[in-house]
């Protein structure tokens, strides 16, 4: 019998999808089963980006080419720009979701065993790319006392060895919701100068800002050009999960001639999707306000709800739309099995992601919760009295 | 200034895409160029696959199974039985592209510096994939005095290492149209066996069998259930190559577990493109034997045409749309990029693509091309003409 790769059997499995049986079983019990675990958005596609799918002229579905469409990327640059960020056409490959662009980022920059350092918690995938890429990862404690602040420069500097290659953050952050100030962004920059490392920021989330706080990007920060990375995806910003369209950016031309190495390897991102990307740009804003406003009040109603619950503690988001909560429990995971396998008020229940496995440190976040805020108002505050009312039993 | 990762630097360029700058200068001649260097066919996609993703009703483009849509992957299971393949929905992942898997293949049965042996020539990008994988390619020589069969077992035999995991092939070949004998596979079944490598086999080309050969599948031989793991594509199938879906096929349940943890990091392959895909199960077989009978013309016209040129040899195609030629030349890249920046007749030109790059082992197959028939039968009998006409000059 032949043998499965070691790094095939470190690959992680999800956190996010490590209770899907339990959720099957309370849904087998006829439970209504509330998902506050994925990041799935309920939000409707922009109709533009749907119609030009629908209107596209194909006759034959041919491969584009490896970076996507010129004019897609153009469009993107220009997008970018009335944004504030100084992003070029030439700057952007276009990838099959963020994933990818964060495959590319680290096969560009990292060999075996090289490290990366994350603050955590952290995306969990992080750790199955890092894994795939033979890239070990290197975790830097946050909590949630800072509201998951970007921690001390001096605790960074402390594990940067000779096999250190990038530093990896996402703003603002899945699983937290944290927002990295200016300055924050800007002692990253000096570090990563410093030590000549690359800065790699997953900023698929950045118009996601609440409360009036604005997103400052790797990319707005001059001096580090050539250390810069972006990572960024039309999947939430359009609630196009489905497309897989994302990119990579960088001012670093040798980077990104790297990265279009691995692009023409697997060819091209796909047609359909990069068609409905490049019309979703011309999404009006006033969506983009109607959906800020729909997350805000989402956030408020679920944080405060949860921050009410004796016990439970919410560290405020300032941007994407998670949340972590530090419950009364001693082990998270066993609480939101038990949620979906022995709970029910009325007849629902609530799905939540432990958040262990967005930690990289084993044995921390034991009683700590991701919560996707992705849900209507009204499902929030039921979900919310769920987790009220399951604590007083379980904790009986 | 970071630096760049060894595995990048190594990353190869593709050798069809090397001489594009060329064929730019061609072009900016004003002169026309057939384009024999690439695998995009001019077939047209079916209808009932443009016509399902013009008419799919979707408000939220979400994510879809990491394995893609259990509808799909049921009704590639019924196409595949009905093909004669054991293959059973639990026993198929969708990916990106047969690239990505390719990627998960690679990345679930090898680790940094494991050894993967291929008879050469080979697709090219199977180097790119190996290098980002850390994987080295360990070439088996096949030549064209055979029609590039499979080389003899002693040849695979004698490179077998403790690091060999794999053996690849690509069944019928890209770039040789070579298509091996059940005879040949249940060799390879045996060898596999022996040594207890996983045998992957690339049969994005299955349908495209001429003279009346039958393609004979890794899946359909039992005896190495264990081992084998199909690599398929909708890509060439139904010419859809921008759409990017292809799936990675096995009965090795730990395999395809593995698989999956690769698949859930990357959380889905693209919605649109498996709707379209889905769809394209029910192309009517009308549809196939026309393109059949299409390519065949197309081969025995190209391959007819070079064969009668002094000095060219090109062994005939059983399947794909792929030939190698010999030409009379010294070093078939210069000629090539000769071809695009010197020369033209009557204002038009050819592309090729230089067969060294599809060589692992350095200095071989330096004065053969690749040729793909993806054009139609007239553009055929001009790019021949060319080529004779070309060589005249070029050798005088």
């Amino acid at each position: 019998m032949p043998k499965i790769s070691h790094k095939g059997v470190q690959m992680p499995e999800s956190p996010i999808r490590k209770l899907v049986p339990f959720a099957e079983t309370a849904k087998k019990k006829g439970n209504k089963v509330y998902h506050l675990n994925i990041g799935q958005p309920d939000i409707k596609t922009p109709e533009v980006a749907l119609n030009a799918v629908k209107n596209a002229d194909i006759t034959v579905l041919e491969y584009s080419h490896s970076a996507g469409f010129e004019s897609y990327r153009e469009k993107l640059a220009a997008y970018y720009q009335k944004q504030g960020l100084p992003i070029n056409k030439e700057d952007i490959i276009i990838t099959t979701g963020g994933s990818e662009a964060l495959i590319f980022a680290m096969g560009s920059t990292m060999d075996e065993d090289d490290e990366i350092i994350i603050p955590e918690p952290f995306y969990a995938n992080y750790n199955g790319f890092s894994t795939q890429n033979g890239v070990k990862v290197v975790p830097v404690m946050s909590g949630i006392e800072t509201g998951f602040a970007l921690p001390p420069i001096a605790d960074f500097e402390k594990l940067i060895t000779s096999r250190t290659k990038a530093i990896l953050i996402c703003n603002p952050g899945n699983p937290t919701g944290y927002m990295y100030s200016k300055e924050e962004i800007q002692q990253l920059a000096a570090l990563v100068k410093k030590h000549d490392l690359f800065l790699i920021a997953d900023e698929v989330y950045r118009e996601f800002a609440y409360d009036g706080f604005e997103h400052f990007s790797v990319m707005n920060e001059e001096s580090i050009a050539e250390n810069a990375i972006m990572i960024d995806s039309v999947s939430k910003r359009f609630s196009m999960c489905g497309a897989r369209i994302g990119c990579i950016v960088s001012k670093n031309k040798e980077l990104m001639a790297t990265a279009m190495k691995f692009a023409q390897a697997r060819l091209s991102p796909p047609t359909y999707a990069q068609i409905a990307s490049e019309a979703a740009l011309d999404t009006p804003q006033s969506y983009f306000d109607d959906v800020i406003i729909e997350y805000k009040d989402r956030r408020d109603t679920l944080v405060n709800a949860l921050n009410a619950i004796d016990g439970v503690q919410v560290a405020m988001p300032k941007g994407a739309f998670y949340c972590i909560a530090k419950l009364p429990v001693a082990n998270a995971e066993d609480f939101a099995k038990w949620l979906l396998e022995e709970y029910d008020l009325n007849g629902e229940t609530v799905m939540v992601a432990p958040a262990a496995g967005f930690y990289s440190t084993p044995g921390v976040g034991l009683n700590e919760v991701r919560l996707a805020y992705v849900l209507n108002k009204e499902d929030l505050i039921k979900s919310a009295e769920i987790i009220k009312e399951a604590l007083k039993v379980y904790n009986k």
